[in-house]
């Protein structure tokens, strides 16, 4: 009987695992034709070439495309998400917080520059519950972040009392435009593309605009 | 003769307006359907029906649909970098400026909600020569002006010495966000649309935050 169990567990562990990396790999090559693209136009095909798993499992672990682009953006969410959470617990002063939270948001879109353009797509083209689940997994834990950071800075005196909203919209649209206007780089900064040395510049002049902004008079 | 010469100055000018109303309305059209939606899919047919004029006389004076989306981009252009061009060269404070200016973008943003989105899908879709266009239009005056009205508010102690290009990215992504996710308002600040206060608002906290974040320590 233990044998047995043990071999259940095996087996099912087993297809855990298979299922795990063949998840991962059509999530890994979903994200990176979004990187390559300037849309959100993945097509199954594609993915599941890239992938080299057959379409078909594409419908059965997502159900659908737009499944899978949710999936993506789970992905991507479970992990900052989870940063941002452990910042605003840490013993810090609410400055420093805002700090490092916009180099993260700066560093998420370098990393994964589709990702407002898949949030702004679900959230007008997508179905209702992929809306909710978009708004779930980012527009609110953000703001409620945003709140308690706002509170401690106006309690320590380094930040204004202001709309977490405001914020939201202003330093989500300044930390993604150079990300998502990628293309324009090579006219405007003479460059190909984001390096290191020019995300550094960018974090640093968001930061410093900010956090001198939003310091009260 | 004179009488001929008249007559031929009358056909051609009546042809004139004519054509200055045919490509109104249809780029009246294609606004109007641009800001209804969220993404730049206005189709042919769909423009034509709204202007109420033959498709075939999109292709005629347009060209093709991208030259459509490029007629209507230029003509919200001419109107605003007329108005960053004057302002360059009034004679004001250049922090006054930039508030002016940010209370502008703010403006157009909200007036033409589809604006950045266009930018990005030519920008990063279109062809060699809408990309050109785009650049000209849009990119490279206001690059030109930030440049001058920095200089200026270095000189008079009221701006920092930065980055136009970085500023022009920041500020842009900010000014443009709250519109770009325009569908996320009922969940971020519980309202269905941007009135006039909420735009006042954002239009405050942005110039604010940007003002006092480049004000010299």
């Amino acid at each position: 009987m233990k044998q047995f169990e043990l071999a259940v567990v095996d087996n099912s562990s087993r297809r855990h695992m298979r299922r795990d990396a063949a998840t991962s790999a059509l999530l890994d090559a979903t994200a990176a034709i979004l990187t390559e693209g300037s849309g959100v136009d993945a097509s199954l095909n594609e993915v599941s070439k890239r992938a080299n798993i057959n379409a078909a499992m594409i419908k059965y672990y997502f159900g659908n495309k737009e499944g899978l682009l949710v999936a993506v953006l789970e992905r991507d969410a479970e992990m900052a998400m989870g940063a941002l959470d452990h910042l605003v617990e840490m013993d810090l002063p609410a400055d420093r917080k805002l700090r490092i939270h916009i180099e993260g948001v700066i560093n998420a879109y370098h990393r994964s520059p589709y990702l407002n353009r898949l949030i702004h797509y679900l959230m007008t083209s997508g179905q209702a519950t992929s809306r909710d689940r978009v708004t779930d997994m980012f527009i609110e834990p953000i703001i409620t972040a945003y709140t308690a950071i706002i509170a401690q800075g106006v309690a320590e005196g380094t930040l204004e009392r202001v709309d977490p909203v405001l914020l939201y919209h202003s330093l989500m649209g300044a930390c993604d435009h150079m990300f998502h206007a990628a293309s324009s780089l090579p006219k405007t900064l003479g460059v190909d593309q984001i390096d290191d040395e020019l995300k550094r510049r960018y974090m640093q002049f968001v930061s410093s605009v900010f956090l001198k902004g939003l310091r009260p008079d």
